[in-house]
């Protein structure tokens, strides 16, 4: 099933009163983007404050925003009575000090990986949180690993957890990226991509890794000075299950991230551009199966978002730029002359006025 | 490519003052669907208003969007002062009226398909809005043919644009069913799912459909009394190419829409839930292939997505429930290792703190 | 399930006395082809003589096959009294006089598409084949339609026979040649190209054809002068199945045949290179799916024919260019360290001799 | 590309006197399969001598082969005047003896693998041939490597010889097996399992491997008793490449090998049931993609073969058992109707006389 196929069908929700007043903590590549997103992709939020240390960034890019106000100071935007909730995309090494702030002013924080630099210094994050916890009973600290909500890996998380695979046993993964910036050290592979993995075994499989090993294959001659690339790296988790990650930076091809999951019943691999594709018994053998869309509120979920986000985006600047009337009477004609060659068995002609003749 | 890897990058947009107030008239199946998309996913949009013919129905939609009335004539409702915008979701018949009142208060309106029950009455409203686009410079009317957003379809149309593949020729096309309502006949097969490949092929094309034929082969004992199904439609255009639709609304397995274009150059087919694959000529022989996502940006954008709207509706409740602070501790911790295994060329052990520990 | 997975499990024949002694008649590219797999890979029959208009050729290609003799007259070598059967690869014009020698002879013919000329003159041979059945019990006449036999088709064909689609009601076909030579028509594209979907829409709806349409969509600019290219083609069975055809011979590209038969309960299609893909419900939901070989005996079936067939080829010319002792050796160096490995749990290095000393 | 596709066009070969008399010792499973495809599929040989511990098994095998004697002593059989080559099939406990003996007499021999018990062992017959070479320049040992002429590995050997992918850097293998005989122990899996990957590593990267590594994960519960299913074996080659191998045996489904090779400038991966898929580079981005078959030649070798094969053995039976002479006239009847149908552009009804009248 492709990610078209597999949009949740629209829940209906509890009454939400006003929208959440977002701060957007740093702006570089990945805090526009959530910017934007934010702005022009998500109902029910607002982006109200964005900080940045380069000031002329964040009057860029508030600029975009209606009411947007830029806050230099972050811990000033955490703290400003107008922000409900925070996104924190500012350099990892700010933040412990900007999730603290979060946690102690009592508000929702989004913080992109890494939570922080330390494990030790996280771990005082979990601390901080679970004392909150235990006064209030709500939690505030999500970290950004979005793989969790790509389509394809939450498919593949369900269908562990229906059993329908049996216990996992093995998973392996590949890790491609095209290219890296320069300054990206060995080191950096492992914590800032193979990280991913690390999260993506611990949420498929539902259990802690217990060890790790890194082995060095032969480099890729694209591979920066003093680069090991590609890395292998072996993940054992505390059930003895066993993750192995091809971890490789320098494809020079493209971004491909791929995960089988290997059970005591079957298999199931995504990354294939084909959605979650199993291995499984059938009645008549083994067969190698992906899902079709059962309906077409299903296969064209995504159609309709963005159809209907595109008609907003031209209503609001007086236009529509979707199929028009033009397109219904034209359909209208040719399914008319169709019933006709129905009715009749023959092929008939399209009685369809000239565009420009109606026009003038 | 699948969708998750096509979604544009989040655009930069002018500045837009305040929030669509929608009127969605009809509020059955698609309707429910159209309000609650717009309500929980479309930002910059709400529902003000819905209207339906079933008073209680109306009421329950309006009920799970704060703010939104319910006006029993959609006329009334077309007319209302704080309706910015229309979506028709009523019953066909009443299109044409609806349509025409819309375009005499000037106001956008999304119809879902049919425009209007015959090519005559469609004609008229592409002439009324004409008449309003001449004194306005505005077009008003947007018909529901969704396939136009989906990605798969918008992609092989750019395809086709590129002249990557030539100058199409031949277009295969299947659209399948698992079953329809009691009721559907082979008329309205033609005039309710052949439309759709009739709008796909006008959209990939660029060109009018100029006669059509319609074969009946063999039924299905799965159709129902009187029902021809499959049908074998053919389209001719004017310029002279074709395309045959295979529709079978009865296949009893899921609902399958799938478009193949033949160029003078090449070929591309969608429909295989591996987003476009395109036959083309490459360096060692001819190729099947499809593309892979460049970047994390494109591979991960319905994600990030998800992501953010999955937290704005958290936040807005009190809760996070997303990937949490332990989620990046531990992340944290077997990185910690990771760079000492690296380091060592060892198996390393995590260090992690037991998560009770942690909360005592 | 590819080609490599479908061969037949060895099969144990009834003792078969001496080698047939074939003879071909016309060893243009595609005669040629014959002698050299009858010489080279069919076990139990010899080429004992070869017979073509060009004197040199058959001598060039009987020259290949020790003790093959050149008889120049067709009807001769029909008549040799040391031939026992004949394949017919010689123009289309010949073919008449040359089976019914056959026939009157009592000896097998395998003859290449067409049969005959006209549908008058196929008749007869019908008629003549039909008297020696009569009175011998015995048939004589094969016809070249290879496809059948291709492990694709003939699957496609069980599946269909096995009653698991259901029905059959539609079947889509393409057949896409990159080039054709100088002097094909039009028609010849119907005779020659076309004529392999029909005999596959016989071989696997189990039904004649009744009725013809062709339909010349635009044709490529690549189509020679005066050529309809590409072609659609409309069949329908006495049964009401109907078969449409997309015949396309200067594409430019590739070899492609593609074949789905759409039937009550399901579909299946080949020619997209992954064996024959199926569209079928199952446990949750309906999937596309593709069989896994069982054993290694299915997967490797074909590397066995061809490991023995390359091994007897080079222990005839006095070598062997398989892998050899050293490559046992090796294997068993690694397994060696492999086991040692298990035992240990760890990294255990490979002692393996040094080629270049173990042969000095 | 898929097998069909790939087997060699014909090759003219050099003129082979006689055919290669073999002996098949050991004539369980195995050496029953190879005696009966040198009999039926294998030209330019016969099995000559069979030999096997069990005199009633060798007696029965020998009786479906004309020709064929039975030798109850293995060295008497590779002793035999009459025997120009051997095959052994023999427990591999009596492999050295047994090639010892071979290469004594200066005979062929093709030996299922293990080559011997120990690698010791098998550097003595190492050795043995290379004296024998340096005496006739000639070699006698073939070892029972499969997979090097399964038409998927050997493509993917020549894609990497092409250079296409770059150096390779790092190979995935699986290596799954529906279910393993009573008694098959953890230390038999790395012996006679994967020892398939370990000549694939060193068939594919043309290097020796300096390094096992083997690892446990969490076993099936399908395991036997004692067994550890999955494992993970790492190789190191020579040259710093690593092989990751899962090699799982008790998977209940079905038996599945797949091998990606991960290189500098791209990766290609086999096993999926689609011949070679290749991540490269795009005039368009990076793709995914597989070979489509040049020329009908290419795509239907194997129909080819398969044709002439099943009419050999049809004609020496006295019949004739694929498309007749009926085919033949039905197929240029619809033609003929094609070419009416071409030239009205109207739908044509074909003339065909009734089977029944045509043989009454």
């Amino acid at each position: 099933m492709t990610a078209t196929e597999t949009l949740p069908a629209v829940p209906v929700a509890e009454p939400i009163p006003a929208d959440l007043r977002v701060a957007v903590l740093g702006v570089g590549l990945m805090g526009a983007d959530h910017v934007a997103r934010l702005h022009r992709r998500i109902s029910g939020a607002r982006v109200a404050v964005v900080s940045d240390a380069a000031a002329d960034r964040a009057g860029q890019v508030a600029a975009e925003v209606p009411g947007c106000r830029v806050v230099p100071d972050p811990l000033a935007a955490i703290a400003d009575p107008e922000v409900d909730a925070v996104v924190l995309a500012s350099p990892g090494r700010f933040h412990e000090e900007q999730v603290l702030a979060c946690i102690e002013r009592g508000i929702p924080v989004l913080c992109e990986k890494p939570l922080t630099m330390e494990a030790g210094s996280s771990l005082g994050i979990v601390r901080a949180e679970d004392a909150y916890t235990a006064r209030t009973g709500r939690r505030l600290v999500q970290v950004g690993f979005m793989r969790r909500f790509d389509p394809e890996y939450a498919q593949l998380r369900e269908l562990i957890a229906s059993g329908a695979i049996g216990e996992p046993l093995v998973v392996h993964c590949a890790h491609r990226n095209p290219a890296v910036p320069p300054g990206v050290t060995t080191e950096s592979i492992v914590q800032d991509s193979v990280v991913h993995e690390v999260d993506v075994a611990r949420f498929l499989l539902g259990e802690e890794i217990a060890a790790v090993t890194v082995l060095r294959p032969r480099s890729t001659r694209h591979a920066g000075e003093g680069l090991s690339d590609p890395l292998l790296v072996l993940l054992e988790t505390t059930g003895g299950r066993m993750v192995d990650v091809e971890c490789f930076v320098s494809t020079g091809l493209a971004y491909e991230v791929r995960t089988e999951v290997v059970g005591e019943d079957g298999s199931a691999m995504i990354g294939l551009g084909q959605g979650v594709v199993r291995q499984s018994a059938g009645p008549a053998g083994a067969v190698r199966s992906t899902v079709i869309a059962p309906g077409f509120r299903e296969r064209f979920a995504l159609a309709y978002d963005l159809e209907l986000r595109r008609w907003v985006d031209a209503a609001r600047r007086g236009t529509v730029d979707g199929p028009g009337a033009w397109d219904g009477y034209a359909a209208q004609a040719v399914c008319a002359a169709g019933v006709e060659a129905l009715r009749t068995g023959r092929r008939t002609e399209v009685r369809l006025e000239s565009r420009e003749a109606t026009q003038s």
